[in-house]
């Protein structure tokens, strides 16, 4: 069991004496200052002493923590919190739009989809270097290598980057590179990775895991922030169902009941949600219309040639649609999505890169 | 098997000396006469004399039919079908809102919902009569008297009504009272319904089961189509999934792909598809945005004590913000929702009916 | 809301004038006799008088019946329900091998399907004539010629049948034919049908819906006892999961879950359950070792011929060897299962019947 | 894509020259010596140039490796493989029994429990130190010093241990002291960690993740074999299904179906498959019925009190009885279980620990 602590912030000299007399109960003591107010975690307490630590100096409210979130919880901050990434904030009134290809491959794709993407409304740039695959077999990605090749074309066309990292042991090499570390799916419940982002002390997308209940989802969230860190973004991307027509179910249900439990920000990923390019239009329009606060979409010069996701990316001018498609449902529920009103190319300017064939795609 | 014959519209007058061909062959032959053509299906056949029917005078195409649908094809009427219920078309460029409690429980409740719904943009009143529960002790519905209550308050309120029917021994019964039939997700699957609505000639809403894939369910409306029936409405209400948040996970993801595999309109009913009145308004606003084509959603007077799913019931002024909310939406995807100009009452005039307490709710 | 009675055996002449009294209450009353006791039920109450009840004579005990089970609870009959079907009574130490094809499709086919399975073991012989499909262009089955045709071969061979019922207007028709009618899983929730075969007073076999919880389940066998009819076999054959390497995912959990909740017998289906030949013995041994009372299991002459199912039909030899190598598992969890000494034929007159190609196979 | 060659036995001294050829051709090259063959993983080729290859001297076979299992497929090992662990085979004709508490809590626990299920029939001890919780205030174990107690309390009972891995760079202090490496089934497809345990070359029991297919299991499995790792244990631990009843849908059609696709033993794991004590034997019965080579199974000293899993626990009586319960199934079965014939102790010297409250269980 555990314990939260709400400080006071009238009493913040109260703060070291009140950390001793906590630390005297036996339990690890944590201090998290957070946008919404200071917090002591105390864990490891069999016991939770909430009476008595009720009635120091300098404590708001204490409360018991076991099974279910408190630091992520919706009551810690009403107003929602925002999770500023590049040039915005996640979680206001403009709306986020991730975009790039699933896997970095060479830097004439990366760059090339780097700039058109940002050109057409993009607010940060992913890309994957460590793979996480089904198959021993598929492409693992580039490794290292690819994460820095992704920081060089975010920084060309000055969108912040996102990738995934999926080991504790690549956190340190990675974060000199990295605007937000995404946690994919598979490893939504990976403690010791959720802990060592945790520390990172970045901007961390969280994506749900695949067969993980929006009360499990949190409670990853929640591993996050008890490490210090509350700059977290919630991603649905599709759970597994028996339904096969669509890669994944996307959940789009995950807004509003993510809305009520919690207060971080929560994105949509309608590729890996469906895995089909001809749903991802109509489903990042009902994400913003249910009240996501962006999108994460997968975006590729080539799909056809793509080493992975080729069938769920979106060519160049398909992603300036889905900008274009975007923005009047956004303002129909009160957001705001801005798109740069010149392009500094013409249509017929966008590449159709043609690489040699023999990658194949796969998921 | 079973062999689908596409008539040629230019020879009408071949078309008997064809059917009494096609019966010498041994098969059943059926003639379905449909907006976008004239078909001939015919059935318990061993092999289909595909080759030899496709050179018959009259006929454009022969196909196969096995395991996946023909007649409800998205290739067959690639425009899309309309089914007209009351004064509008389903599928048009006007969003459908049918709105009603979840049970017709007596007259007062249906009278006074369908007023309401009427003046605030509903275009057609639902109300379950025949209702299929869990429990054989949860209330089982009025029977033909609550059908009956239904049409007087639907030609009161100038609503087309919209209810369900549970075996095939009630359609004949029914059929004077229902603009639409409703087949309930329970019976998706119920082929010998599934026929009997089909021969009754009506409009009918087919909705999801919970756990049907979307190949299933459009095979289920070729049941209908089969009989001459080509009205069918689809309708997506969730799925059975390991989330336990929500009462079934609407699969908004539906819209998409039934729009790719079938001419048939398609709504979407959030109520039962969360579960969960706050969930409500986000997902008919994203369902409209997936390019439904309108929306069923339970209201009712005094959700507190509606006799079955009041927990995911609107009352009736957030049924009227619902269709004010989804308006814009439809209008950024270049759809329309017609809501009246002026209300016939002030809204401290809308009624919060409070009954005698003791029912409880229920699913 | 409703209530169940139990009344005291000791008291039967108090029995008119407690039903008259509780009529009195306004509730509808049913007298439900049962081998494990006499109950009353009494339906359409706003709020049931408990305690009232309670005192009255002639009453054990009173309990308010709302959304669980009450008259199929373990506890009801801690020692567990028999249900007799032909010879044999499911339930008791000896275990039920139910047999036969998917679909009655011809004389000889049920005919010879029947003498063998009788030969090798059966308890009761299975076969459906209206059958339930996912395509309206497969097979439909014979229908009430088929019924009646299965009827014959089980008397020929000196074994009770079970086949499905799939609407209540047919439950008259089939009854004199039928020694116990099947409800299938697409029908598990079909109250209309549920309560028309609960009021046929035979036996019934109960098949789990692919998508119904265990506590579901036991509802659905609630509304038949609710009839009046205790004589319920319920059968777990399989769920839809995401997995998609068996047809449903077979959950025998099922066995020890319905056995704490409920007294009434349980078979299991592997060949629905997998939809695998290969593994329908593994399973159906598992199942007899996981506390099944018998096992329900198709089986076909020439199964690359059959109409439906032959993917998961036994050959006739195999069946032989199911029934052999359930024989030692069933002792080993101290259980019977009794095999005829000797074979009225020798191995090679098996017969192989192979039938015309063309009718392929289907689900 | 990638190729797999399988090399002719007769001829080791051409090995280093195709190696070298290979090499040439661009790829990254891998010797896989296991007991049913040599074989060479050739990776990262845009097109395996198989012709080429076959024709090469001492060259068996050449196949591509791509989205399926090509080292785990059944047919390169047909008779199964067998992995060692401490004085038995896994996959051989007598059966595993791995028991032991979900987490190490103290010298004492693990000890007893240690004692006696070696005394009871265990043939391996199982027991968590790095723990893999959903919410983070739940206990997270002892961690090393956790995995150090168990090997002292494995190698004072004289059993062999088994102990979940969570992050690569555990897996070195871990190895000394660990017989089998746990992945645990949230890391199932956790390829940093797959990798990690492939190269260390102990045994691994590879738990599938609970929305796993098994194709995708398998794959799993085909990261440890290409790292040149044979010895991968199998467990079925149960599926996430809408199922409420039970914790996880264990899913024994995983047993056949396993045994069809790949050579590697098949466990199952019951207490995390059920999440019920009472569901347990009979579902451990169950999988010794289908085919499995043994069971992974909780045993606590005071379940009760258990920091995590009690209510799935076993207590130490109840695990003979389990052992006592499954050898007549597995003999039905032509399979093998050796218990000890005299037990060290009186029935009534069986501890009941009882240790302080307020840990309370949780998963």
């Amino acid at each position: 069991m555990a314990m939260i602590v709400k400080l006071s912030e009238a009493d913040p000299e109260a703060r070291p004496a009140l950390v001793a007399e906590l630390e005297a109960l036996g339990g690890q003591v944590r201090i998290l200052a957070f946008p919404f107010g200071t917090f002591l975690a105390v864990l490891d307490l069999e016991q939770p002493p909430l009476r008595k630590v009720q009635a120091m100096a300098g404590v708001q409210w204490a409360r018991p923590a076991g099974s279910k979130p408190v630091l992520a919880a919706r009551e810690l901050n009403p107003a929602g919190s925002r999770v500023a990434l590049g040039a915005m904030e996640i979680g206001g009134e403009r709306l986020a739009l991730v975009a790039g290809p699933c896997s970095v491959e060479d830097r004439e794709q990366i760059f090339t989809t780097a700039r058109f993407v940002a050109a057409y409304g993009a607010t940060a740039l992913r890309g994957g270097a460590h793979k996480p695959r089904t198959s021993p077999y598929a492409f693992q990605g580039l490794g290292q290598a690819g994460v820095e090749l992704l920081a060089e074309a975010g920084a060309a066309s000055s969108l912040p980057v996102v990738t995934e990292v999926m080991e504790p042991g690549d956190v340190e090499a990675m974060a000199p590179f990295v605007d937000c570390f995404q946690i994919g799916a598979r490893n939504m419940a990976n403690g010791p990775l959720l802990k060592a982002v945790g520390r990172a002390g970045k901007p961390v997308l969280l994506k749900r895991g695949p067969a993980a209940t929006l009360a499990e989802f949190v409670l990853a969230a929640e591993y996050i922030l008890l490490e210090g860190n509350p700059q977290v973004i919630l991603c649905e991307r599709g759970i597994r169902t028996f339904e096969t027509a669509t890669r994944n179910t996307l959940d789009l249900n995950a807004i509003p009941v993510l809305k009520g439990m919690t207060h971080l920000p929560v994105l949509v990923d309608p590729s890996h949600g469906t895995g089909l390019r001809s749903a991802v239009m109509p489903m990042a329009r009902a994400a913003v219309a249910a009240g996501a606060d962006g999108i994460v979409v997968e975006v590729h010069p080539d799909p056809a040639r793509a080493r992975s996701d080729g069938d769920q990316s979106l060519h160049l001018p398909e992603f300036r649609r889905l900008a274009e498609d975007l923005r009047p449902v956004a303002e129909a529920v009160g957001r705001r999505l801005d798109l740069p009103a010149t392009l500094p190319f013409a249509p017929n300017q966008v590449p159709l890169i043609r690489r040699s064939a023999g990658w194949g795609g796969g998921r």
